[in-house]
């Protein structure tokens, strides 16, 4: 895939964000990754989604320089590049401030997984992240919010749970490419809603059976996975 | 009616699903039967329902065998074509995962009969199933599924409560046709939302009186019904 | 006004209904009266609002007889007649389950005036009428939900608090003709909406101070009101 | 900026409310002002946004006398103008009753600030007024509701924190101009949105940490802000 692709299919995702009803002005972002030639187009930082074209996607190395792009990229690239150095098999992030994700999130509480619909796209449940400590705020904050991420994953497996909230902050979601990170985003909405409102109708409400859990996440996502066409 | 006619009405149905705001992505399928030919037509399995067309639908035996189609049929075949065989007066099958149906399912709660638009739709409580052995979840799930929604009926009328919600899971529906089964999977999703305000803005919220929940019931239902045209 | 045209503002009322999202499938009607006729013209039962036309509304006198019109009017009708009959200066009424106003109703509660949105619209509490008696419900069901209404307003004035919760039923709201009842079923909803959300956000939350309560509804609505532009 | 153009701008701040879906039918109004001539914009009282054009629009000095239009101003002209005079540097107030903004006003409550969204336009919380006494509600009630908010800033900052609830009523924001003080608008009702769902969620939910406030705000706003492309 030749940049002008990349640059056009993070555009795209970006837009998907919009059309899902994930953000309001420009409360998100998405990026892509090239693996190969270890660059990322990602949205530029408080532009307009309907001002915004493929053109003005930023291009960046994995050590965040701009590589090209007239435009300061998103100020949360940093955070994006760390996934991608961390997590080997992502192509694509997103990140959002939807409402119901971000309410788990502000509440500083994983998602239980309470039901198949849940279990359909994360094994177990959807953590929150730990809190950033004063020298991680001061250090390099966006830098430090992947690490917050990261360090919550060194017992998990991101493609398994491809999707986190931070604590008092936001969710983060993540996939083979741009466009699978924003269906993990709006999926994780509707996950999250289902939660809350799961919780608040009976605050006792049992965790699925982990037997079921496992069914529905295999039955999609391993090796003798049906769902689907493929 | 043929099979490209009985294709065409569960074609229209699962849209019908979409453009109520019912399911996102792929979350939802809708199977009608034809009960002389013994063949159900079926949404085949994770496709977009923007790239669907009447054609793809998927028809299947009563013993789960794909008679004619080029597409797997959805991965709850076994559940729908479980219905037909043991709901004698059934043609269409309905299965979502709409939010606030799915958040009783969660909460592995009976809806109660709160109110007459509950009433006017189903007689008395909507149940929630049990949950599944491990042992019915290895053997075959899907099947399984399908018992846990008959077993629940053994002392119910399943055309007199034609909507359950599965502990764990989310909700089927059902009704003379495939059309029908979405409306009530229309109905059930706003009854479902109706009964978790009335909860969480009263924990102790009665239920309805007995006799306006029948006077309602049978004022659409019953040999005496006057609502309509019919 | 002749009742052709009568019955066109009756079709339009009961469409916008549909469009402000207070009803689904035929979930709702509203009706107008020609107090100088004594006759009222109302939606037919159960209806797609999608299917029908102007001329499809039915005219009914005071005392419920069809007096035009090839379909059966609402199953409501009586109800609808009853507030005629009782409520001397209204001339429109709608009858909607929507969706928040529907959950008090089902709760058994009056809507507590907790702000000036609400005391824009009703004076005081929007009430809750009592239940039907086992005698009421076997005797005529409709007729008798217009009697809980109107005994609810025995020391009320329902040109003042032109909207009503019926006890695990709905709302009913009525105004200067049927297009003021639709505006203020979509108040209603919002205000129902409003304080479920002040309730749960706090059990204790106070009313609103009965000076300001006041002081809100006679800039709209008393002598010298000075709200809008007449 | 001739009032032609002040007119204009304040016209499509108006429907922007509307296109936003944070007011039904008349319940809300924006302003802009324009400092060197002491004159504000402001939307006619009553009148329904499908008819109101931007000629409708109203200008008043700043001792709320009209000195164009053919129109009542809005019913909130003496708020608005009592907001100009006292918070130096807003040119644009906003009036809503948006849902969620409007519950926290009846709760009584200030929103705390539980995560980055609010933090990023709202430094520290966004505080609820108290309540009017009798005499002001007697003396001058739109005048008074003005005092109600620049009291609740006697030791504010109104452009680091530029919204408020105010007690029992409904939420004011402002801006620069007219249009931002509509952003304020949207993003209030988003924030007060998330509070909510993080206070039901978890009641004990603890406040965004004051060192991670701080870096929100500041990289949005303060002289070293990195978000956006300015």
């Amino acid at each position: 895939m030749n940049f002008k692709e990349l640059k056009r299919e993070v555009f795209e995702a970006n837009l998907e964000l919009v059309n899902r009803g994930l953000v309001i002005y420009t409360l998100g972002n998405v990026s892509q990754v090239d693996r190969n030639a270890g660059i990322m187009a990602i949205k530029p930082s408080g532009v307009s989604y309907s001002d915004m074209k493929a053109d003005d996607m930023v291009l960046v190395d994995m050590e965040n320089n701009v590589v090209e792009g007239t435009m300061r990229p998103s100020s949360d690239t940093k955070t994006h590049t760390h996934l991608y150095r961390h997590f080997d098999n992502i192509g694509g992030v997103t990140h959002t401030h939807s409402t119901y994700a971000t309410a788990w999130a502000q509440a500083k509480q994983a998602i239980p997984c309470f039901g198949t619909t849940h279990a359909d796209f994360a094994h177990g449940e959807i953590p929150c992240t730990g809190e950033l400590t004063n020298e991680q705020i001061t250090r390099d904050y966006e830098e430090e919010t992947g690490v917050q991420i990261t360090d919550t994953y060194k017992d998990r497996n991101p493609i398994e749970t491809p999707m986190v909230v931070v604590a008092g902050h936001a969710p983060f979601t993540w996939g083979k490419d741009g466009a699978q990170s924003v269906y993990h985003a709006v999926v994780l909405e509707e996950i999250a809603r289902m939660a809350y409102l799961t919780r608040t109708l009976n605050p006792h409400s049992e965790l699925l059976k982990q037997e079921v859990a496992d069914k529905h996440y295999l039955r999609k996502h391993g090796k003798n996975a049906y769902y689907g066409q493929s």
